[in-house]
């Protein structure tokens, strides 16, 4: 296994109502009505610029706050939205914050830019999540044509802010 | 500046037929129809199961092949698809790989999972990228809905297979 060894600057830091885990809803596009926002570092705040034509960008976090994971993690998991039915899929089909690399990724609406702040909705981060990169979401890129199948997904509704909490 | 040091574990390597960032195509959306393939380090191997079932998957990549980038990186930068009618765009309103973090994010077709090989299809990355993180691509999560837009990028129309060295 090679390991790269890189010190990672954190570019901001989200700030959101919610400070456990537990009580987060588990992904930002059933919680879209909620907003957050993003204090990006001073020496950085220039890259904002042009940022105010998109309509969604991603979020790559680190998932600061789910240190109690062994290392690695199993490679297997029970994911959160599978609880009350419970299964165990492989970690690199889920999208839980137990990966080997804690590294989250998520699609926020943006609201707006004033100087450092940038104004979002859509919350699946609890307060205090470093923010490693922020990407400007691109139709052309990232939406791929079709109606792509999305394996133990398709079989879950999962209610609107759902949490990992409601789910047991 | 908050610092994150973290020993990052590599997933899996990339192998593609493409050797030199400055020609290989800046988007996999933009070159769908090439192939390549993610060998997973052995002691994640078990992390595949179930992924099967999605059509798409985002792999997490460490753009390592940028070594010549200033610390941090110019926060404004002219970015590949621009380098015609140069313009200088903040940097996360860029997919450029000269990031504060140089994290990449590629949208991939998955062809099939044999053991600890991953097939896919659209090739944005160079022979020996190393991979963080591999996540199913999910509609209801990573599909915003309507016609979002897309700052900058609504006005160029790159072509087919577009790479640096083509943009000059």
């Amino acid at each position: 296994v090679t390991i790269v060894h890189c010190p990672l600057p954190v570019i901001g830091i989200v700030r959101t109502q919610r400070t456990s885990p537990e009580h987060t809803p588990v992904q930002a596009a059933l919680n879209r009505g909620e907003h957050g926002t993003l204090e990006i570092a001073e020496p950085y705040a220039a890259g904002l610029a042009d940022l105010d034509g998109f309509d969604y960008v991603w979020l790559v976090t680190w998932l600061h706050d789910h240190p109690e994971r062994p290392e690695p993690p199993p490679m297997t998991q029970v994911p959160f939205l599978l609880r009350p039915t419970p299964r165990r899929i492989g970690v690199f089909a889920t999208r839980g914050p137990r990966r080997v690399n804690p590294i989250g990724l998520s699609l926020v609406r943006l609201l707006g830019v004033d100087g450092r702040i940038v104004r979002f909705a859509g919350v699946d981060m609890v307060d205090g999540t470093p923010v490693l990169d922020l990407k400007p979401y691109v139709p052309a890129f990232d939406r791929p044509p079709g109606e792509p199948r999305a394996g133990w997904f398709d079989d879950v509704r999962p209610a609107e802010g759902v949490t990992p909490a409601d789910l047991g």
